[in-house]
């Protein structure tokens, strides 16, 4: 598989603005967290029997635009291996302004694989019937519990956050990111991506591991820096990562979602935590 | 126009956990935020005509839920007026178990309504094409400028952030919540709506002043408890809303909207705040 290089791309864009303090105004100059659509497009064969098929558009902050768009299909259910990609490429069809909100995922086969699964992702029942326990039913045609061994000291839990503040480079500057990164057992660092879209910090997350050849992740923890959502959990659960924290809370469905596929699920980790389900893997002090 | 009243779902969760502290952990039990799927479904003609069309499928916190799908439909261009609609209701089809996470929207009409605005939302042009810009360029042929002589003075806008906290019962209690408030240039609260997703909140405030015909919000500003996104302003644009501020950062596109369409936009409010553009409406103190 060849993956071209992604060019760079602005992440954060300067502005000028009017600073109100205390009743007064004063011109500023700051900078902004950069937000484009990014669209992701499947595509199969070659030649005359090419086909192209236009599966998301996500407003995303630019960067790691390919680790994206391999990460989303991965998670979605899309694809089930990286061997599945032939290429990954920013659209260069000719005759266009610009190309890089564009990626093409080029599959090694002649077709389009099965779609149903970005479908099943809304929970939709060909009856009368949407509900948090449908999606969970869906996901349970996909994937099995979570039964890693995976381990990590409470007094590590505790110092990720730290750790992801001192990480986190472009939310320093604007305050306008979420971030997503795996720790290992050790407390080690061993990927960070940010986005103003959650979702996206943790398929481009994925998506990494993907590329990387590093999935299933079933000896690390992914921390995001805001609230675990459903969509959060199931992407975790997708990359087979059997801890998942958030620094603020977790929602009704992330808790359901967590407790049925022995998923660790930890909220409000600042120093202290709490635990919602599965807290054998979370080793306390002797 | 006939609206049925909501059944009151519950929007906290209680669950138990483990907290740890310096080490040790603790028993505890806590109230999480709901998040369900809610599938918005337009409905036209009837009887043997009747057709159905499932629109959307967006995870919120259950609660104003008729709002949430009427201000989603108008703020996505399906919809241009209350007088569209003949009943909102939920799904009452027999045979199922649940219905309250399903609504249908009546139509007076007996045909499905153009559903293009809801593509174009999504920003992709015929040609190889997506970016801001072609947002920008869509959003121009659905709305004009903002042209409001609003004004709201400087002193007023800094306390705003407190009256959304006093008022904000949800977040008080879990944490976990979006929440978006209609004030007037006096700074009284009109309306504020919850949700764990921040798109869900501001639909339903459109969706409250859509129902209670008070659109455009042309003497309004609206605040937001998070960031503020491309989503939001454009949103904030179709309910004819002149000012949009936001607790933390906006995004590039959301200042480029802005910009574009006379929108005053305010981030980073906490006291003292930004305004990234058209600061004519906000008033300093003489």
């Amino acid at each position: 598989m060849s993956i071209s290089t992604p060019k760079n791309r602005k992440a954060r864009t300067r502005t000028g603005l009017l600073r109100i303090e205390g009743g007064q105004a004063f011109a500023k100059s700051d900078l902004l967290i950069t937000e484009e659509p990014l669209e992701i497009r499947l595509v199969a064969g070659s030649g005359k029997q090419k086909v192209r098929h236009t599966l998301a558009v996500t407003m995303r902050t630019p960067g790691s635009d390919f680790e994206l768009a391999a990460g989303f299909l991965f998670a979605e259910g899309v694809i089930t291996s990286r061997g599945q990609i032939q290429r990954i490429a920013y659209c260069t069809d000719a005759g266009e302004p610009q190309h890089y909100n564009i990626v093409n995922v080029e599959l090694k086969s002649d077709t389009l694989p099965d779609l149903a699964p970005l479908e099943r992702h809304f929970y939709t029942t060909s009856a009368c019937g949407v509900c948090g326990k449908a999606g969970l039913d869906n996901l349970r045609l996909r994937y099995a519990k979570l039964d890693s061994d995976f381990q990590i000291p409470a007094e590590t839990v505790a110092q990720l956050p730290e750790k992801l503040r001192v990480q986190q480079g472009l939310f320093e500057q604007t305050g306008g990111l979420h971030a997503a990164a795996i720790f290992d057992g050790s407390g080690n660092l061993l990927a960070l991506r940010e986005d103003v879209g959650r979702h996206n910090a943790l398929d481009k997350l994925v998506g990494w591991a993907l590329l990387e050849n590093r999935l299933p992740l079933s000896q690390c923890l992914v921390l995001v820096s805001g609230r675990a959502s459903y969509e959060l959990a199931q992407k975790t659960l997708a990359a087979g990562i059997p801890a998942l924290a958030a620094i603020s809370a977790p929602s009704s469905l992330a808790v359901d979602l967590a407790k049925e596929f022995n998923l660790t699920l930890i909220g409000f980790l600042r120093g202290s935590f709490n635990i919602y389900c599965f807290p054998e893997r979370i080793r306390l002090n002797p």
